[in-house]
Protein backbone atom coordinates (compact mmCIF):
# COMPACT_ATOMS: atom_id res chain seq x y z
CA UNK A 1 0.00 0.00 0.00
CA UNK A 2 1.50 3.48 -1.17
CA UNK A 3 1.18 6.61 1.14
CA UNK A 4 0.29 9.44 -0.61
CA UNK A 5 0.84 13.41 0.40
CA UNK A 6 -1.89 14.74 -1.76
CA UNK A 7 -4.71 12.28 -3.60
CA UNK A 8 -7.36 13.58 -5.85
CA UNK A 9 -10.48 13.62 -4.95
CA UNK A 10 -11.86 12.56 -8.92
CA UNK A 11 -10.11 10.57 -10.83
CA UNK A 12 -10.92 9.93 -14.86
CA UNK A 13 -10.16 7.35 -16.52
CA UNK A 14 -9.97 6.79 -20.48
CA UNK A 15 -9.09 3.15 -20.61
CA UNK A 16 -7.78 3.16 -24.32
CA UNK A 17 -6.08 0.24 -26.52
CA UNK A 18 -8.34 -2.82 -26.15
CA UNK A 19 -8.26 -3.29 -30.02
CA UNK A 20 -4.90 -2.85 -29.93
CA UNK A 21 -4.29 -5.23 -27.23
CA UNK A 22 -6.69 -7.90 -29.07
CA UNK A 23 -4.51 -7.59 -32.18
CA UNK A 24 -1.07 -7.73 -30.73
CA UNK A 25 -2.35 -11.15 -29.56
CA UNK A 26 -3.41 -12.72 -32.68
CA UNK A 27 -7.47 -12.12 -31.83
CA UNK A 28 -10.55 -10.00 -33.31
CA UNK A 29 -10.44 -6.91 -32.69
CA UNK A 30 -13.82 -7.24 -31.03
CA UNK A 31 -12.86 -9.44 -28.70
CA UNK A 32 -10.41 -6.97 -26.89
CA UNK A 33 -13.11 -5.20 -24.83
CA UNK A 34 -14.08 -8.35 -22.42
CA UNK A 35 -10.60 -8.15 -21.52
CA UNK A 36 -11.10 -4.55 -20.27
CA UNK A 37 -13.68 -5.27 -17.78
CA UNK A 38 -10.93 -6.88 -15.27
CA UNK A 39 -9.10 -4.21 -14.91
CA UNK A 40 -11.97 -2.14 -14.50
CA UNK A 41 -12.62 -4.39 -11.29
CA UNK A 42 -9.13 -3.98 -10.46
CA UNK A 43 -8.54 -0.24 -10.62
CA UNK A 44 -11.89 0.30 -8.57
CA UNK A 45 -10.88 -1.85 -5.88
CA UNK A 46 -7.93 -0.18 -5.43
CA UNK A 47 -9.36 3.14 -5.57
CA UNK A 48 -12.13 2.36 -2.99
CA UNK A 49 -9.58 1.16 -0.64
CA UNK A 50 -7.36 4.25 -0.85
CA UNK A 51 -10.13 7.08 -0.32
CA UNK A 52 -10.73 8.33 -3.68
CA UNK A 53 -14.10 9.78 -3.20
CA UNK A 54 -14.99 9.62 -7.02
CA UNK A 55 -14.01 7.73 -10.16
CA UNK A 56 -15.13 8.43 -14.11
CA UNK A 57 -15.13 5.88 -16.55
CA UNK A 58 -15.48 6.34 -20.34
CA UNK A 59 -17.27 3.26 -21.14
CA UNK A 60 -18.10 4.32 -25.14
CA UNK A 61 -18.85 7.63 -26.89
CA UNK A 62 -21.76 8.41 -29.68
CA UNK A 63 -18.31 9.02 -31.77
CA UNK A 64 -17.55 5.13 -31.10
CA UNK A 65 -20.88 4.29 -32.32
CA UNK A 66 -20.00 4.61 -36.11
CA UNK A 67 -17.43 1.58 -35.72
CA UNK A 68 -18.76 -2.12 -37.53
CA UNK A 69 -21.71 -3.10 -36.13
CA UNK A 70 -19.34 -6.55 -34.31
CA UNK A 71 -17.36 -3.81 -32.31
CA UNK A 72 -20.27 -2.09 -31.42
CA UNK A 73 -22.38 -4.99 -30.10
CA UNK A 74 -19.01 -6.03 -28.11
CA UNK A 75 -18.25 -2.81 -26.11
CA UNK A 76 -22.19 -2.61 -25.92
CA UNK A 77 -22.09 -5.97 -24.40
CA UNK A 78 -18.84 -5.36 -21.75
CA UNK A 79 -20.38 -2.03 -20.54
CA UNK A 80 -23.53 -4.16 -19.50
CA UNK A 81 -21.92 -6.85 -18.14
CA UNK A 82 -19.44 -4.16 -16.02
CA UNK A 83 -22.18 -2.56 -14.41
CA UNK A 84 -23.87 -6.38 -13.42
CA UNK A 85 -21.03 -6.95 -11.74
CA UNK A 86 -20.70 -4.29 -9.62
CA UNK A 87 -24.07 -4.30 -8.60
CA UNK A 88 -23.12 -6.90 -5.65
CA UNK A 89 -19.71 -4.17 -4.65
CA UNK A 90 -19.77 -1.31 -2.57
CA UNK A 91 -20.52 1.92 -4.66
CA UNK A 92 -22.90 4.51 -5.66
CA UNK A 93 -23.63 4.16 -9.56
CA UNK A 94 -24.36 6.96 -12.38
CA UNK A 95 -24.50 5.92 -15.79
CA UNK A 96 -24.69 9.35 -17.76
CA UNK A 97 -25.33 8.93 -21.52
CA UNK A 98 -27.56 9.16 -24.50
CA UNK A 99 -30.57 7.60 -23.95
CA UNK A 100 -32.49 8.45 -26.41
CA UNK A 101 -30.15 6.54 -29.08
CA UNK A 102 -31.07 2.88 -29.98
CA UNK A 103 -26.90 3.11 -28.75
CA UNK A 104 -28.07 3.51 -25.49
CA UNK A 105 -28.15 -0.47 -23.98
CA UNK A 106 -31.68 -0.47 -22.39
CA UNK A 107 -30.21 -2.98 -19.79
CA UNK A 108 -28.61 0.11 -18.30
CA UNK A 109 -31.58 2.61 -18.00
CA UNK A 110 -31.97 1.72 -14.26
CA UNK A 111 -28.83 3.35 -13.68
CA UNK A 112 -29.72 6.89 -15.24
CA UNK A 113 -30.45 7.92 -11.58
CA UNK A 114 -27.34 7.75 -9.10
CA UNK A 115 -28.36 4.14 -7.55
CA UNK A 116 -26.58 3.16 -4.23
CA UNK A 117 -25.25 -0.88 -3.80
CA UNK A 118 -23.43 -2.10 -0.65
CA UNK A 119 -22.25 0.34 1.29
CA UNK A 120 -21.68 2.84 -1.38
CA UNK A 121 -18.55 3.65 -0.46
CA UNK A 122 -17.34 5.54 -3.54
CA UNK A 123 -18.82 7.36 -6.68
CA UNK A 124 -18.44 5.61 -9.96
CA UNK A 125 -19.85 7.23 -12.83
CA UNK A 126 -19.70 5.32 -16.22
CA UNK A 127 -19.87 7.12 -19.83
CA UNK A 128 -22.10 5.30 -21.61
CA UNK A 129 -23.25 6.50 -24.94
CA UNK A 130 -21.68 9.53 -24.18
CA UNK A 131 -21.32 12.41 -26.63
CA UNK A 132 -19.65 15.68 -25.25
CA UNK A 133 -22.03 17.71 -27.72
CA UNK A 134 -25.45 15.46 -26.03
CA UNK A 135 -23.61 16.69 -22.47
CA UNK A 136 -23.51 20.22 -23.62
CA UNK A 137 -26.61 20.55 -25.77
CA UNK A 138 -28.72 19.11 -23.13
CA UNK A 139 -32.18 20.79 -22.16
CA UNK A 140 -31.66 22.46 -19.36
CA UNK A 141 -27.83 22.27 -18.67
CA UNK A 142 -25.03 19.80 -18.76
CA UNK A 143 -26.27 16.36 -18.79
CA UNK A 144 -23.43 15.16 -16.84
CA UNK A 145 -24.35 18.05 -13.85
CA UNK A 146 -24.00 15.35 -11.45
CA UNK A 147 -20.46 14.45 -11.96
CA UNK A 148 -17.79 16.84 -10.20
CA UNK A 149 -14.87 18.57 -11.63
CA UNK A 150 -12.09 15.77 -12.42
CA UNK A 151 -8.44 16.49 -10.70
CA UNK A 152 -6.56 13.74 -12.89
CA UNK A 153 -7.16 11.68 -16.03
CA UNK A 154 -5.60 8.78 -16.24
CA UNK A 155 -5.54 7.51 -20.00
CA UNK A 156 -4.10 4.16 -21.16
CA UNK A 157 -2.59 3.44 -24.72
CA UNK A 158 -0.49 6.16 -25.42
CA UNK A 159 -3.01 8.99 -26.92
CA UNK A 160 -2.27 12.00 -25.77
CA UNK A 161 -5.85 14.27 -26.31
CA UNK A 162 -9.24 13.80 -24.35
CA UNK A 163 -11.29 12.58 -27.40
CA UNK A 164 -14.06 14.41 -25.91
CA UNK A 165 -14.25 12.87 -22.50
CA UNK A 166 -16.23 15.29 -20.20
CA UNK A 167 -14.71 19.03 -21.76
CA UNK A 168 -16.35 20.61 -19.06
CA UNK A 169 -14.83 18.45 -15.84
CA UNK A 170 -11.54 18.36 -17.50
CA UNK A 171 -10.82 21.88 -17.72
CA UNK A 172 -8.48 22.19 -14.88
CA UNK A 173 -7.75 18.06 -14.84
CA UNK A 174 -4.28 16.84 -14.78
CA UNK A 175 -3.56 14.51 -18.03
CA UNK A 176 -1.48 11.24 -17.14
CA UNK A 177 -0.99 9.29 -20.24
CA UNK A 178 0.22 5.47 -20.25
CA UNK A 179 1.65 3.63 -22.98
CA UNK A 180 0.10 0.34 -22.11
CA UNK A 181 -2.88 -0.73 -23.38
CA UNK A 182 -5.58 -0.80 -21.08
CA UNK A 183 -6.12 -4.79 -20.63
CA UNK A 184 -2.44 -4.55 -19.46
CA UNK A 185 -3.61 -3.07 -16.68
CA UNK A 186 -1.16 -3.02 -13.90
CA UNK A 187 -1.73 -1.76 -10.06
CA UNK A 188 1.64 0.00 -10.20
CA UNK A 189 0.54 2.22 -13.25
CA UNK A 190 -2.27 3.47 -10.98
CA UNK A 191 0.43 4.23 -8.50
CA UNK A 192 3.02 6.35 -11.06
CA UNK A 193 -0.16 8.48 -11.98
CA UNK A 194 -0.76 9.00 -8.80
CA UNK A 195 3.08 9.88 -7.75
CA UNK A 196 3.35 12.25 -10.46
CA UNK A 197 -0.33 13.78 -9.25
CA UNK A 198 1.13 14.90 -5.75
CA UNK A 199 4.20 16.47 -7.85
CA UNK A 200 1.93 19.05 -9.42
CA UNK A 201 1.11 22.30 -8.14
CA UNK A 202 -2.75 22.96 -8.27
CA UNK A 203 -3.78 26.15 -9.75
CA UNK A 204 -7.56 25.87 -11.37
CA UNK A 205 -6.41 28.08 -13.62
CA UNK A 206 -4.98 31.39 -11.26
CA UNK B 1 12.97 23.85 -42.90
CA UNK B 2 11.84 20.16 -42.37
CA UNK B 3 9.30 18.15 -44.46
CA UNK B 4 6.46 16.65 -42.89
CA UNK B 5 3.96 14.46 -44.61
CA UNK B 6 1.13 15.54 -42.24
CA UNK B 7 0.67 18.86 -40.80
CA UNK B 8 -2.28 20.16 -38.50
CA UNK B 9 -4.17 22.88 -39.99
CA UNK B 10 -4.87 24.71 -36.22
CA UNK B 11 -2.47 24.81 -33.83
CA UNK B 12 -3.33 26.00 -30.08
CA UNK B 13 -0.41 27.29 -27.91
CA UNK B 14 -0.03 27.41 -23.96
CA UNK B 15 2.65 29.60 -23.77
CA UNK B 16 3.13 28.70 -20.21
CA UNK B 17 6.31 29.61 -17.67
CA UNK B 18 6.87 33.07 -18.03
CA UNK B 19 7.38 33.58 -13.94
CA UNK B 20 9.18 30.60 -13.50
CA UNK B 21 11.65 31.35 -16.16
CA UNK B 22 11.65 35.35 -14.58
CA UNK B 23 12.22 33.84 -11.24
CA UNK B 24 15.18 31.42 -12.45
CA UNK B 25 16.87 34.48 -14.32
CA UNK B 26 16.43 36.78 -11.38
CA UNK B 27 13.99 38.66 -12.52
CA UNK B 28 10.49 39.85 -10.30
CA UNK B 29 7.76 37.24 -11.51
CA UNK B 30 6.25 40.19 -13.44
CA UNK B 31 8.92 40.66 -15.74
CA UNK B 32 8.64 37.31 -17.54
CA UNK B 33 5.72 38.53 -19.48
CA UNK B 34 7.85 40.48 -21.44
CA UNK B 35 10.15 37.87 -22.26
CA UNK B 36 7.47 35.80 -23.82
CA UNK B 37 6.19 38.20 -26.74
CA UNK B 38 9.54 37.39 -29.15
CA UNK B 39 9.11 34.23 -28.92
CA UNK B 40 5.23 34.33 -29.86
CA UNK B 41 6.66 35.90 -33.22
CA UNK B 42 9.57 33.78 -33.98
CA UNK B 43 6.96 31.11 -33.79
CA UNK B 44 4.01 32.74 -35.88
CA UNK B 45 6.68 33.12 -38.99
CA UNK B 46 7.67 29.79 -38.73
CA UNK B 47 3.97 28.48 -38.56
CA UNK B 48 3.27 31.32 -41.45
CA UNK B 49 6.34 30.18 -43.36
CA UNK B 50 5.14 26.24 -43.59
CA UNK B 51 1.51 26.93 -44.27
CA UNK B 52 -0.01 26.05 -40.99
CA UNK B 53 -3.75 27.77 -41.68
CA UNK B 54 -4.36 28.54 -37.90
CA UNK B 55 -2.78 29.72 -34.85
CA UNK B 56 -4.51 30.72 -31.48
CA UNK B 57 -2.42 31.44 -28.39
CA UNK B 58 -3.60 31.90 -24.40
CA UNK B 59 -2.95 35.43 -24.07
CA UNK B 60 -4.10 35.38 -20.66
CA UNK B 61 -7.45 33.97 -19.04
CA UNK B 62 -10.02 35.76 -16.24
CA UNK B 63 -8.66 32.97 -13.90
CA UNK B 64 -5.25 34.55 -14.34
CA UNK B 65 -6.49 38.10 -13.45
CA UNK B 66 -6.69 36.98 -9.81
CA UNK B 67 -2.97 37.33 -9.44
CA UNK B 68 -0.93 40.38 -7.97
CA UNK B 69 -1.97 43.92 -9.54
CA UNK B 70 1.72 44.01 -10.96
CA UNK B 71 1.55 40.54 -12.61
CA UNK B 72 -1.79 41.67 -14.58
CA UNK B 73 -0.83 44.98 -15.45
CA UNK B 74 2.51 43.14 -16.99
CA UNK B 75 0.46 40.27 -18.84
CA UNK B 76 -2.21 42.57 -20.18
CA UNK B 77 0.48 45.16 -21.54
CA UNK B 78 2.65 41.90 -23.05
CA UNK B 79 -0.96 40.95 -24.96
CA UNK B 80 -1.28 44.80 -26.43
CA UNK B 81 2.61 45.02 -27.14
CA UNK B 82 1.87 41.81 -28.69
CA UNK B 83 -0.51 42.68 -31.13
CA UNK B 84 0.35 46.04 -32.35
CA UNK B 85 3.37 44.75 -33.40
CA UNK B 86 1.36 42.22 -35.36
CA UNK B 87 0.06 45.31 -36.86
CA UNK B 88 3.09 45.10 -40.05
CA UNK B 89 3.30 41.71 -40.03
CA UNK B 90 0.76 39.17 -42.10
CA UNK B 91 -1.91 38.08 -40.53
CA UNK B 92 -6.09 37.88 -39.67
CA UNK B 93 -6.42 38.63 -36.21
CA UNK B 94 -8.81 38.03 -33.87
CA UNK B 95 -8.47 39.03 -30.38
CA UNK B 96 -11.40 36.42 -28.10
CA UNK B 97 -12.41 37.56 -24.54
CA UNK B 98 -14.83 39.31 -22.05
CA UNK B 99 -14.91 42.92 -22.94
CA UNK B 100 -17.33 43.58 -20.29
CA UNK B 101 -14.68 43.20 -17.70
CA UNK B 102 -12.06 46.17 -16.59
CA UNK B 103 -9.54 43.70 -17.11
CA UNK B 104 -9.54 43.83 -20.96
CA UNK B 105 -6.94 46.30 -22.72
CA UNK B 106 -8.97 48.89 -24.08
CA UNK B 107 -6.66 49.00 -26.81
CA UNK B 108 -7.46 45.43 -27.91
CA UNK B 109 -11.54 45.94 -28.60
CA UNK B 110 -10.67 46.93 -32.30
CA UNK B 111 -9.58 43.54 -32.75
CA UNK B 112 -12.62 41.23 -31.15
CA UNK B 113 -13.80 41.37 -34.79
CA UNK B 114 -11.21 39.58 -37.66
CA UNK B 115 -8.94 42.12 -38.73
CA UNK B 116 -6.53 41.74 -41.86
CA UNK B 117 -3.16 42.63 -41.64
CA UNK B 118 -0.80 42.52 -44.92
CA UNK B 119 -1.52 39.68 -46.70
CA UNK B 120 -3.54 38.20 -43.92
CA UNK B 121 -1.34 34.91 -44.87
CA UNK B 122 -2.42 33.14 -41.64
CA UNK B 123 -4.94 33.42 -38.98
CA UNK B 124 -4.00 34.33 -35.65
CA UNK B 125 -6.22 34.06 -32.74
CA UNK B 126 -5.45 35.50 -29.52
CA UNK B 127 -7.08 35.07 -26.00
CA UNK B 128 -7.26 37.88 -23.86
CA UNK B 129 -8.94 38.15 -20.59
CA UNK B 130 -10.77 34.49 -21.95
CA UNK B 131 -12.80 32.60 -19.18
CA UNK B 132 -13.68 29.00 -20.76
CA UNK B 133 -16.96 29.47 -18.83
CA UNK B 134 -17.81 32.85 -20.61
CA UNK B 135 -17.10 31.38 -23.42
CA UNK B 136 -19.79 28.50 -23.10
CA UNK B 137 -22.49 31.06 -21.52
CA UNK B 138 -22.17 33.49 -24.24
CA UNK B 139 -25.97 35.00 -25.34
CA UNK B 140 -26.50 32.71 -28.57
CA UNK B 141 -23.84 30.12 -28.50
CA UNK B 142 -19.81 29.86 -28.37
CA UNK B 143 -18.46 33.29 -27.60
CA UNK B 144 -15.26 31.98 -29.35
CA UNK B 145 -17.17 30.46 -32.56
CA UNK B 146 -14.91 32.05 -34.82
CA UNK B 147 -12.58 30.27 -34.23
CA UNK B 148 -12.05 26.34 -35.32
CA UNK B 149 -11.47 23.19 -34.48
CA UNK B 150 -7.51 22.54 -33.33
CA UNK B 151 -5.76 19.31 -34.12
CA UNK B 152 -2.77 20.30 -32.14
CA UNK B 153 -2.27 22.21 -29.06
CA UNK B 154 1.29 22.82 -27.83
CA UNK B 155 1.98 23.69 -24.08
CA UNK B 156 5.04 24.85 -22.85
CA UNK B 157 6.21 24.85 -19.60
CA UNK B 158 5.49 21.13 -18.70
CA UNK B 159 1.79 21.04 -17.25
CA UNK B 160 -0.06 18.42 -18.69
CA UNK B 161 -3.37 20.10 -18.69
CA UNK B 162 -5.43 22.60 -20.68
CA UNK B 163 -6.20 24.93 -17.91
CA UNK B 164 -9.41 26.02 -19.25
CA UNK B 165 -7.78 26.71 -23.00
CA UNK B 166 -10.74 26.55 -25.62
CA UNK B 167 -12.63 23.49 -24.08
CA UNK B 168 -14.82 22.90 -27.43
CA UNK B 169 -12.36 22.97 -29.69
CA UNK B 170 -9.97 21.14 -27.83
CA UNK B 171 -12.16 17.83 -27.59
CA UNK B 172 -10.25 15.95 -30.13
CA UNK B 173 -6.56 17.66 -30.00
CA UNK B 174 -3.91 16.15 -29.67
CA UNK B 175 -1.65 17.53 -26.33
CA UNK B 176 1.99 17.84 -26.50
CA UNK B 177 3.93 19.02 -23.72
CA UNK B 178 7.43 20.63 -23.42
CA UNK B 179 9.03 20.85 -20.74
CA UNK B 180 11.03 23.84 -21.16
CA UNK B 181 9.97 27.15 -20.35
CA UNK B 182 8.04 29.54 -22.97
CA UNK B 183 10.67 32.28 -22.90
CA UNK B 184 13.29 29.54 -24.07
CA UNK B 185 11.55 28.88 -26.99
CA UNK B 186 13.63 27.19 -29.71
CA UNK B 187 12.07 26.44 -33.36
CA UNK B 188 13.64 22.70 -32.52
CA UNK B 189 10.82 22.41 -29.98
CA UNK B 190 8.11 23.30 -33.09
CA UNK B 191 9.85 20.78 -35.09
CA UNK B 192 9.47 18.49 -32.13
CA UNK B 193 6.01 18.69 -31.59
CA UNK B 194 5.40 18.58 -35.50
CA UNK B 195 6.90 15.61 -35.91
CA UNK B 196 4.86 13.71 -33.12
CA UNK B 197 1.59 15.14 -34.33
CA UNK B 198 2.56 13.56 -37.64
CA UNK B 199 2.96 9.86 -36.23
CA UNK B 200 -0.49 10.17 -34.12
CA UNK B 201 -3.69 8.26 -36.14
CA UNK B 202 -6.53 10.88 -36.53
CA UNK B 203 -9.65 9.59 -35.35
CA UNK B 204 -11.92 12.54 -33.98
CA UNK B 205 -13.19 10.09 -31.32
CA UNK B 206 -14.08 7.21 -34.02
Amino acid sequence: MNLYKRLPKHIGVIPDGNRRWAVSKGLDKKEGYNYGINPGFKLYELCKDMGIEELTLYGFTVDNTKRPAAQKTAFQEACVNAVMDLIDKDAQLLVVGNTQSSCFPKELLPFTKRVKFGSGKIKVNFLVNYGWDWDLKYKGGLASSDISRIDLIIRWGGRRRLSGFLPIQSVYSDIYVLDELWPDFKPNQLYQALDWYQSQDITLGG
